[in-house]
């Protein structure tokens, strides 16, 4: 389904919690989704421990290769909230105070050493934009195509919607079930793939209820293609005797 | 808390719904638990597509820097099920017909070109160890260090429990909240970790019916370094004048 016109991004999620186990990751979920809407593929995950040298090289490493980079996580004011630092360092800039953060994190009166670790927050690689989130959470900013966001789920979900994307065309899907073996299919479906190799034809068995049976997703720009993609599939489940069941068009 | 005894993990996760957000990944999260009780730490984390070039480059890298490497998905009947065929190329080695696998699939009768299907995963690389699994799902193998295991969650469960770990001293975790921003006691917390290295203080802010909080996790080895940790923590709150709230001893 690649092709020139696909615009790419890579997410990278921050955060010692979610590799112990701790923590079930959902932003990922939630950022592939919502850049799928913008017509932006998420290509690759990294989920990684809060150790700099880690988050510098995957830094790195993702910006060369993808359009955009989306990370969650360490942005806070402890000792473990690490991200704006490690930015400033995959970019070779300084880390410095931003006054505007500054100011508004000193409207609110603590005591000196409270407000010393809140600062903290205030500190951006240079040269970063800010993100804007009404949350009041702690500040998101990029750097070039690298978009720094929080790692709390709902700050998350305020910060990127403030980020521009240029997607490409939307990619669409469509979907039906078989409550049948993936094998019963499989020679179609390869056959369905290398006919149509700008849709993306995907086949995910399942057990439900003890029932096994297998979910037959399409995905692509073009949604007339996904409908005859989706009928012949359709077609094919009915000739081996079965339903077509929980049809989801483009 | 890395040191010369950790033994370490990493998931590789291969799927495309995974990507496009049409499916919440949960395999992450179990084997993270999993692995934790044996001893081993999942270090690193890859989402990737299934594609070919991306599945080979990420096991070789991975294999080489970690103990363990668990692959989930990928490894059914159809076209888009190329895991085996990977595994084969990371390892430079042929893809085979297993014979005790081939047999097991043709005991269930099928039409031809169904069985052909079928038999897509009777192929594992050449010297491959089978993994047992009692659901009689698609067939796990391990190569080495690579241990590779369904995508259906409770097909993958049953697999990684047959997969013999030889781990390092399990890691303990303990935890308190306290319903204060990190910032008030980020201070603390620095000088904490600084004084016991031996031990990862997380801090995790939270927001839950309205309320922001803050989960202080320890994670170690040494049960009493951790009730001294936790100990000292709480003391922290409570000089703030809070309370420590749902204390969880190692």
């Amino acid at each position: 389904m690649s092709d020139e016109k696909t615009v790419t991004a890579a997410v990278i999620i921050i955060g010692n919690e979610i590799l112990s186990g701790r923590t079930q990751d959902t932003n990922l979920n939630y950022i592939a989704k919502y850049l799928g809407t913008k017509g932006v593929s998420v290509k690759a995950a990294w989920v990684i421990p809060d150790l700099h040298e880690v988050v510098v090289n995957t830094v790195n490493q993702a910006r060369e290769n993808f359009d955009y980079v989306l990370t969650t996580g360490g942005i806070g004011p402890t000792h473990d909230d690490i991200t704006a630092e490690c930015i400033a360092k995959a970019f070779d800039v300084e880390l410095v105070v931003d006054d505007q953060i500054a100011s508004r994190i000193r409207q609110r009166p603590a005591p000196e050493h409270v407000m010393e670790s809140r600062l903290r927050m205030a500190r951006v690689p240079k040269g970063a934009s800010l993100i804007e989130n009404s949350t009041g959470g702690p500040q998101g900013f990029s750097m070039e195509n690298v978009h720094v966001m929080a790692g709390i789920p709902r700050v998350m979900q305020a910060m990127i919607g403030n980020i521009p994307f240029q997607g490409g065309p939307v990619v669409h899907s469509c979907s039906v079930t078989a409550y049948m073996g993936e094998s019963e299919i499989a020679d179609e479906l390869t056959t369905l793939q290398k006919d149509h190799p700008a849709v993306d034809i995907g086949s995910y068995p399942f057990s439900r209820n003890n029932r096994y049976g297998t979910s037959l997703v399409i995905r692509g720009t073009d949604i007339e293609e996904l409908n005859l993609v989706l009928n012949s599939i359709c077609a094919t489940i009915t000739a081996k005797e079965e339903t077509p069941e929980d049809i989801e068009r483009p």
